[in-house]
């Protein structure tokens, strides 16, 4: 709640900055530009921190990160130049279901009530809004500080319920008009289940799951998403039933548990996942995305009359539909009804990683094999992963995670050169953990820039840069061409570049030891950003790949 | 002309390449991704040039670029990731008037005809189209091979016709799918002048100018746009009718031509420069594009009773208007009807600029006026101006040039970071000059990695980056702010961590010897890149910038 005092004084600035605070929301993310000055003197005179980025997108991929462990980030850009230029990071987050809010400054209201085409327009006034509603639940033009309020708070209500990203666009003259305070906190509507329909689904999906011989708990990524991991993991241990994730949802349970079965995704799947999935007589799928990337190309092969499905708002079983209920209901209400199996008894633990066991060979040259093993072992749970997409997505599967956080990656939209900006986000959200960076070389040239924000802000990310002479993936996916080569850099003279002031080292990988002791040295400066340039073989890459390429090139 | 033989094996792939190549497009730009592939197997195959650059959005304007010079320039993306992250490019653009293309891959079209979720989509397969149908004159997606051929015509002879970006949207198989050939070279409908009105239009303006006693021209942005500088040369000289041209239309027209008035901006122009063009008893203004940054924020006072404004289509004289009449018409139709006068005799020629006299300071710091003095003196015509919005491209303002095709800016849509990598779009359009980016840091930092790019292709631009320690001109609009500054650069050793292989050199200038310097080594290396980092104070910059930040921060 507002005090009276700032209550009266309400700006449309100090409201939108308040709703940030209230939510949980520390630092804002942006690049300057005329049309938001005015916002951002309020923003660094409140106690919202300010992350300067080298440019938007930047600033858009970091926010992105941010939101996925702190609920809301925020990235704060100028009009045209810089709404355009975090498009890409916005759509990636209507993509992912990110909650996501982009705030971008525009011209005076006077200037666009007079219709005068000022710098940055792009052929109207409602250009960037118009674009910026397709690719977000919610967009608001904040033209009149009397509803400036309410609309803000629809907004960033629709951003939380949804997890989607929102639009708001602020003038330059809004900035500072003022506006009624708060009346309260934000209030956020909830999805409800109908609640008969809740009972009878609950009865008889537990009924048939209680007949089960071998059922099997799918997770999807709304369980990430919506972050019932925890309530999940609670369903699970107390009814002993076996449980697989996906792509899109790894480690949203613990990958170390007993009754993990690993990440089930149709054709690609290691053999005894796709057969225990599949021959399960009782499925419970919860969330899933049916996209490509978790379906195995869509080569899933499930009996929908041994399914019970819970998708959004709807669950099927068999050929039974049930409206109106909510994933979380179904969760936590469904506990109590199973009976308790001994599956454990039954399927006494084998872990199928290997862990804490890899040796470098003193003279082996480093190949994709080893550097994925030894970055395995370097992790913990006071490290978050995040995967590229490419070979890094696809080699990171197999790492052993336990905690839903620990693992951040573009499953679905893969936009590359996503990791580094976002690993921003992930150290400001969780000072406490550390951002491990798995990218390839090409995508790492996307956005680079950002490894000097990082040490700006103090980040103690640490990146590892496979330099495989280009696009991995590509060569992989498809037959090589010259335009998979890229230039090859310096890598580890970036963080000196960039003037790290000590902040920073950067290293070079050519063997398994020299690896090794990147690693070693990342561990013994635990404050600084540490940039370990990889180096493996032109066409070397994880096994995945490897297949994946061979069964995509057979079509 | 196709010849016979390739005519019947023309591909959707084969068709577009033949197009671009008879457009006189020799170099695309882009990024490789999944979706795109097959077409580039095709790229790499012909006679056109694959340039890839670090990403999309670089390629974007690296095709802008090359669009400004070559009369069309073309990148080539990815679907989603890849076309929204070149959104800004496109864009810019559609703000500017340039005609750049924009291909992107898509998903099979088998996906998109079942629905399936395939990485890199956002929401549904027309989310990304009816995007880039906001910021195009024309956007098509290419789903059929019986149509393609049409729609691929129809949208690049818009992009020519009205120098404005276009979209094709070419799915993964429709590159090799089989297609008509082309039925000869590509028909590019052109505007026409109403006869009637054009005859009545001509002789009522000519009258009017033979009357006066103090005619002005004033060339607006138009004329540049649809390359009439030439025509309207002719025009000035036959007439001997003085001109001014605007901050958009820097040297359309000569700077060093004794009728060379200036450039003229409300009440920003310099006090002659306004007087002569705002007392004119008949301005003829050609093209004009009324922004703010064009009008000197609308402060131009020019009585519309005594103009003959020639815009898009129409011309008003007056109160008399006169539709559909091209302005190509008007310039090319009205020389032989205007009498001849004699302003030289009575307007001797007096350079107001003085060039080739800089002599460096030996022991001064290098400061804004002698750095911006030394790079004047350091142009020619073998050299193409590229200045960042901001101070650069105030500065630059004074410089003395020659050619229309030697300046480049974004002046309308300002999107800071464009120059680098739009230098190598200039640099592969006119391999007999040399691009020279005058850049801020700020803005140099959004795109600096296509400086490996720029050594890749070995193009040998030299690139000026002001340091001054962060966003100069927001802290000269507006009260400046933390917001503004940025992380502190080793800039001369970026072209080394880039792995130039000796292709650039980097230098750093704190003096005005060591800058003078730096531009003889410039000269000295004619086939090399060379970046130079030149610092200055933190609050030092043009007059101009200076003058328009008291006068804006008034109101």
């Amino acid at each position: 709640m507002q005090s009276p005092q700032t209550a009266v004084n309400s700006t449309v600035s100090s409201y939108l900055l308040g709703r940030f605070m209230e939510l949980g929301v520390r630092h804002l993310f942006g690049v300057p530009g005329d049309y938001i000055l005015d916002f951002l003197d309020d923003v660094i005179s409140s106690r919202l921190a300010w992350i300067g980025t080298c440019n938007e997108l930047n600033a858009g991929y970091a926010a992105d990160g941010y939101a996925r462990l702190n609920g809301m980030g925020v990235a704060v850009v100028t009009y045209g130049v810089g709404g355009f230029s975090a498009l890409n990071a916005v759509a990636g987050a209507y993509a992912e279901g990110v909650p996501l809010v982009l705030v971008s400054g525009a011209p005076h209201t006077k200037r666009r009530s007079a219709g005068e085409m000022m710098h940055h327009i792009v052929a109207d006034y409602d250009r960037q809004f118009d674009i910026f509603r397709k690719v977000t639940i919610d967009a608001v033009q904040l033209l009149d500080p009397e509803t400036a309020p309410d609309m803000i708070d629809r907004a960033l209500s629709s951003c939380i319920r949804y997890k989607l990203p929102v639009y708001l666009e602020l003038p330059a003259d809004l900035a500072h008009a003022s506006c009624s305070p708060p009346a309260g906190m934000l209030r956020i509507e909830k999805p409800v289940s109908d609640p008969e329909n809740l009972g009878l689904c609950l009865r008889d999906a537990a009924g048939l799951l209680n007949a089960a011989s071998n059922p099997v708990i799918l997770a999807g990524i709304e369980v990430l998403r919506f972050g019932l991991g925890d309530d999940l993991l609670a369903l699970v241990e107390q009814a002993e039933i076996p449980f697989a994730t996906m792509m899109g949802s790894k480690c949203v349970l613990p990958e170390l548990h007993p009754q993990f079965i690993g990440i089930y995704q149709g054709s690609w799947s290691r053999p005894e996942v796709q057969k225990q999935v599949e021959s399960s007589d009782c499925l419970l799928s919860l969330g899933l995305w049916m996209t490509d990337i978790n379906t195995g190309a869509f080569s899933m092969n499930l009996d929908v009359d041994r399914m019970i499905r819970v998708a959004d708002k709807t669950v099927k079983i068999g050929a039974r539909c049930y409206e109106n209920i909510v994933l979380k209901d179904i969760i936590r209400g469904i506990v109590s009804l199973l009976r308790t199996r001994s599956y454990l008894d039954t399927h006494p633990s084998v872990p199928f990683f290997s862990i804490g066991n890899y040796v470098p060979d003193a003279t082996a040259r480093l190949t994709a094999a080893s550097l994925y093993k030894a970055l395995d072992d370097f992790l913990d749970d006071r490290k978050i992963m995040m995967a590229e997409p490419g070979d890094s997505y696809l080699a990171a599967l197999d790492f052993n995670l336990q905690e839903p956080e620990n693992f951040i990656v573009q499953s679905h939209y893969s936009s590359i050169g996503f990791c580094t900006p976002a690993s921003l986000g992930v150290a400001l959200a969780r000072p406490e953990k550390r951002p491990v960076v798995l990218t390839g070389d090409g995508a790492f040239q996307m956005t680079m820039q950002e490894v000097s924000t990082l040490m700006r802000w103090h980040c103690p990310a640490v990146l590892v840069i496979v330099n495989n002479e280009g696009y991995l993936a590509e060569r992989m996916l498809h037959q090589d061409g010259i335009y998979n080569d890229i230039q090859m850099w310096r890598y580890a003279d970036i963080p000196a570049v960039f003037n790290s002031g000590g902040q920073g080292i950067g290293l070079r990988a050519e063997t398994e030891r020299e690896f090794h002791d990147a690693l070693a040295i990342a561990e013994q400066n635990p404050d600084k950003l540490i940039l370990i340039e990889a180096c493996i073989g032109k066409m070397d890459c994880s096994e995945r790949l490897r297949q994946l390429g061979t069964s995509l090139r057979q079509g």
